[in-house]
């Protein structure tokens, strides 16, 4: 109980330059590239007109960290990073660099990419360009690292399988990231046009993610505010979507995570469905959820899904119990500015410092590699020798009795109790 | 505070047998309505591919009530239904009818509207008309009836302030509904092109509602489960549109609520709301949320906003003081099946048994007295009449020190703590 913590950040990012993609990219798409490479600056304005940087803060950023930023696409220089943050191994997503999109996979193939809003092949080229640089760099401790195909399913499935296939035979393990948003027009993932990828995911073992990035921009204008208050629904969205439609009683072997979108909604989403389900007052006059559905939602969440909850706040947190400590994987976001890296140290022992050890080492680490079989024994001596442990946290002698009804109460509309408990320090 | 609850509905739903609104309708109408008559049984059969009637259920409801539910448009029935309730007043939606929808305004103008499926200028007939039989409803009982103008302003924004300022003139009081989704294509409701709409109904005293019932229903399909999952996301959405926007700062005296959509999602909303604004760690890189957001989301909320909950849930009055115990309405959300109604008694006493008397009253008439404008004094010979008292909740000698530690850390991010507190009673 007091050893060092196998601590597994199931939220990075890596990419390269964005020019330097030309080398990772069939050469019949060089012209476009060079055209997507012109566009560039404008969509660097464009970005400023919708907020998303922060002129003075993104100077100070990459003043203080210029060289240490290099990990972004330089395996030596990300160990170092990781080593110094604490965190012995990564499930890789693409963009790394989330201040100024330099780390731009060719065509937009990235965190943003939605489907009505890509030429299909285009989008499967820039994602191949990523995917093969990426097993590149997952070839340097290998065990340390899960790259995530990037698949932009939408437009062009048998394409995308056979990304899929092509990225997994080529060495990447951390599952694949499809669009978060179809958009407008294309088809939804209840569609039955989807079944080859998730079929091919469950056979080879991939997770399936969205990632927090994209959210309808034509109708939210360059309003920030509205950006930040939607994009966490748009990146959660077809988590309800699988569970609802049957996809998980199809492919029994699937899993499904959504990554840096926060777990604060998670709770009240499994008890809106659940207590729908159960057909409670509010649904006794509806039909039925369809004969596909087999168990309440929470059962498929709990058998299907994980929650790549990345930096949780305290209130996020003190919710654990409704979301299932088990579904929930801690991530540093690095390299991004709104991580927790360079200073995850300090932010574990300010989130975690009265969390039970036991469920610590779940979230921070043994939850991940449970989700991407990372081997732990050939983890252990990097835990060992970088790993915080549980005193370096605050967390001996913490009093953790607070959370005792909390974990008892649970899921309060399946263990009894009419209203939640959720136990905070007394003002 | 042990006499009577002056109890107000601030959701209860009133309209004409489908049929009966032609005498409403302006006669250049009539032909567009014998067609849309004629599109009733299809329109009935769309509804029960959906799943949105359960035949089982809808044969016994219609069967046990059949001569209560003319309270949907008469307006005798009505109070007696009201009165044998506890319902000293209410505020009225369309849509009496919400299993078979039988009572539809003509033209598809009621709850599940959608700016970009209707044709505006048939919408606004069929709104004119359903607000003008209200306008007669509301004459019999004034005191107790707030009529709520259906208000379908996506499309033609001047010919439905000309509606509104009309149905205004015709003695409407209770606000008007807006459809909640604009829809693909259409202006989103920042576009200052709806300023009119906002500046007509601060200068009347209109509060503007979204209720729920729309959701993209293209996107959905026939999964019940999705629609049961996201109506009321797109319900509530238009309330951030507003906040983000500075459309209350260009309206200082406009109201916004959302009605029967509940109210559990109002505290995370507000927690996250606010802590982008305040700009903490996870929103650094970003830039300005604009000029016109002076004061933190929560406080616009607070000053203009209300959740028209209905019929709460136990775990929705748990997380009450995050939403603000000023800010919620209770309804009865008759006579709607997955309302209270005809048993609205014992769901009181269920769910309010152990809330703080003077909790209670604000939530269950206060509140919505001073949203609506109700006569108090008018009204106190009513509830003296038919209003439950305490006792008759269960509240006299309940224990509400439960509630102490939550009531003291409101929004704990405003108040100190790192966590919320919400506290069950001991598993």
């Amino acid at each position: 109980m007091t050893g060092p913590y196998l601590i597994i950040s199931a939220d990075t990012h890596a990419g390269l330059p964005t020019e330097r993609y030309r080398a990772f990219l069939d050469r019949r798409h060089h012209a476009a590239f060079d055209e997507f490479l012109a566009r560039q600056d404008a969509m660097a304005e464009a970005r400023k007109d919708l907020g998303l940087q922060n002129e003075e803060f993104a100077e100070e950023w990459f003043g203080e960290h210029a060289e240490e930023l290099r990990a972004g696409w330089d395996a030596a220089r990300r160990d170092a990073e990781l080593d110094a943050d604490g965190v012995a191994a990564e499930v890789i997503f693409p963009d790394a660099d989330a201040v100024s999109a330099t780390t731009a996979a060719p065509f937009g193939a990235g965190l943003g990419m939605v489907g009505a809003d890509y030429e299909p092949e285009l989008a499967l080229a820039g994602a191949a360009a990523h995917n093969r640089w990426l097993a590149g760099l997952c070839q340097d401790s290998p065990e340390r690292r899960r790259g995530v195909i990037v698949a932009p399913i939408v437009g062009d499935v048998p394409g995308a399988v056979r990304e899929i296939r092509r990225a997994h035979a080529d060495g990447l393990r951390g599952g694949i990231m499809i669009p978060s948003m179809w958009g407008e027009g294309e088809r939804p993932y209840h569609d039955r046009c989807y079944d080859p990828v998730w079929e091919a995911c469950a056979e080879l073992g991939l997770p399936v993610h969205t990632h927090v990035g994209a959210a309808p921009r034509h109708e939210l204008g360059t309003h920030l505010g509205l950006y930040v208050t939607e994009v966490v629904w748009w990146s959660a969205r077809p988590l309800w979507f699988l569970i609802w439609t049957g996809v998980f009683e199809r492919f029994p072997a699937l899993r499904f995570g959504v990554t840096e979108a926060g777990a604060w909604w998670t709770g009240n989403l499994l008890w809106q469905m659940d207590v729908a389900y159960d057909r409670e007052h509010g649904t006794r006059k509806l039909a039925s959820f369809g004969e596909h559905m087999r168990r309440r939602p929470s059962e498929y969440f709990d058998a299907h899904c994980f929650i790549g909850m990345s930096t949780p706040k305290r209130r996020e947190l003190a919710q654990r119990y409704e979301a299932g400590v088990g579904n929930l994987l801690w991530g540093n976001d690095f390299p991004h500015p709104e991580g927790t890296w360079p200073h995850t140290r300090d932010w574990l022992a300010h989130a975690f410092a009265d969390i039970p050890v036991d469920e610590s080492r779940a979230m921070l680490g043994l939850n991940a590699a449970s989700v991407y079989g990372f081997d732990t024994a050939a983890l252990a001596p990097v835990a060992a020798r970088i790993g915080p442990t549980p005193a370096d946290l605050g967390q001996d002698g913490a009093d953790t009795t607070l959370w005792d009804v909390p974990r008892r109460t649970g899921r309060h509309w399946l263990t009894g109790p009419d209203v939640p408990a959720v136990i905070g320090r007394p003002l």
